[in-house]
């Protein structure tokens, strides 16, 4: 089973091939950054569109089951996602029905402060919200996945407590290996793998140590690293991949309508576009190479499968549903 | 099995507990007249809601399986469905959208014109409009029923002849019973039994002979009447029961936001709100009135189980879903 834990491409049949190529199972997208809900719908429309278009390769997909399932059938099951809580806008009802639409993980904040927690380019976090803590509970009641990829150390921290079930990193390394806004503290991954909770391994230059020069090596011995301070279980692959979106998408996704400058966010004015990626992971044609890496740092097959998405399936098995003891 | 195709009350412990008193396993509920989409999004929050806070009594129901579940369970099904196809805006792709929300039935016109049909108060009917066409075909695919109760008798016709799933008309009756601009001629009753599909006797005073004062009796002999006109497998239940509404309700009904001025529709200046049910059915309690009545009348056993729900539920199993040869 390989399944990549997010992606934000611009959607075509050439990706989907490669999606085939590279025998990826199942994807998650994300559906929105700052948009609100109606706006949000409309992606799910053209989601729809795509899903008729290219049935051949691609199927929604909103269980565990429903990603077996595709793998049976060939095509690479996909999952939708928020990176921002914008889509709910004020309203916790909106929580029960974008899970009934299919979404399946939403970031509690995108780099700044939302309604529900602080993103990690903000000077200060003060944690959780009010209202962030009631749509914790709603989204853990439904099975809609809290991902604090974006947000701040305390936030995460405050999140992984308070949410009664596993939470997840969808996209970002460790602080340790390369310290970027958007990687995570030791603090952090560890209360992560403690409590049940998902690492996603981000592929995106920024993330990585020396950039796109990071070798496979380097990544992988991360990964070994990582595996033994939060556990092998609780790892897997999260590449943000942004393959062939044009750099007025990164200005979207950076400062969307919060600002009337150009926010550089992890890039910069000399680099305000997306980085090249790595030449061992420039598209899905090449998680061999991942998987190759990892069989050749010594992980067992066992250990690779799991890596590889057999943890996010688990994961996908346990969180996606309701909790009924909740309701 | 107890299916009551069509109701619009004031929802309220009282009205569910109601229900269960009068043994209804299913009802089909109006979640929209002239709502936007976003503003119907709001009305299904509000029906979650009502599912947390009134779980032991009702459910959300989308499948034919999903009432039979329910009734195991000793609950009500609840079945989303609009009135209007106002919630589905300019926008094909809110057809997919609307079903996956567990909308189940739409009607194409409700009274006026609309994007896609003409409604019954309406002076000429051309029929069903390009965008009908579509939307037709669209509701077909994704499993969404279309509904002419409100709509004129062209675009009914058309609509019958030109869905490729059978339709229904939820809350009606003959034309030729009472002639009710709402009730419906016999060449759509025909087309309509002769399509596969149903239609669902209305309690509501306005359609009915001799308004409040119509007898039990009467009623029980036009349903006889219909079922030779129509065969017994296409008539069921849709009571269009508008209990505890203030008569607001009634003129956002009629009235919606396309006039300034209040439209009286099937009421008048005299008679502007809504009127008195018959004695014989003026809640949900009073379901046994219409079985005995249609025991006394002579039906059979397996008729009145036909007529009190079997039919609709077998219409639900053969239309809910997705047709995948459409696809």
């Amino acid at each position: 089973m390989r399944i990549d834990g997010l992606q934000y491409c611009k959607w075509s049949n050439k990706i989907f091939q490669q999606m085939a190529d590279g025998r990826l199972d199942c994807v998650h997208v994300t559906i929105a950054y700052h948009e609100n809900f109606r706006e949000m719908v409309g992606v799910i429309e053209s989601w729809n569109l795509m899903f008729e278009q290219f049935s051949h390769r691609i199927v929604h997909a909103s269980s565990g089951d429903d990603v077996r399932k595709a793998k049976t059938e060939g095509k690479t099951a996909v999952i939708f996602g928020f990176q921002n809580p914008s889509p709910i806008e004020d309203d916790i009802g909106l929580v029960e029905v974008v899970h009934r639409l299919g979404v399946r993980f939403m970031q509690l904040s995108y780099n700044n402060q939302s309604l529900l927690a602080t993103g990690c380019y903000e000077e200060l976090d003060p944690g959780i919200t009010r209202m962030g803590r009631e749509v914790i509970r709603e989204m853990n009641r439904v099975g809609l996945v809290v991902d604090m990829s974006h947000s701040a150390e305390r936030s995460t921290l405050e999140a992984i407590d308070i949410s009664q079930r596993p939470i997840a990193i969808t996209h970002a390394n460790p602080g340790s290996w390369h310290p970027a806004k958007r990687n995570k503290s030791k603090d952090v991954l560890r209360a992560l793998g403690k409590s049940g909770g998902m690492l996603g391994f981000s592929m995106y230059p920024h993330h990585l140590r020396n950039g796109n020069n990071c070798t496979i090596e380097d990544f992988c011995q991360m990964i070994a690293d990582t595996a033994e301070l939060m556990g092998i279980d609780h790892i897997g692959l999260g590449s943000d991949l942004c393959q062939d979106q044009p750099d007025t998408i990164v200005e979207w996704m950076r400062s969307g309508r919060w600002t009337k400058k150009i926010d550089f966010g992890e890039g910069s004015k000399d680099q305000p576009g997306f980085p090249t990626q790595p030449n061992w992971f420039s598209d899905n044609r090449h998680f061999d190479n991942i998987e190759d890496g990892l069989v050749r740092h010594g992980f067992h097959n066992d250990e690779v499968e799991k890596i590889m998405g057999g943890n996010w399936l688990r994961f996908f098995d346990q969180n996606f549903g309701r909790h009924e003891e909740l309701s």
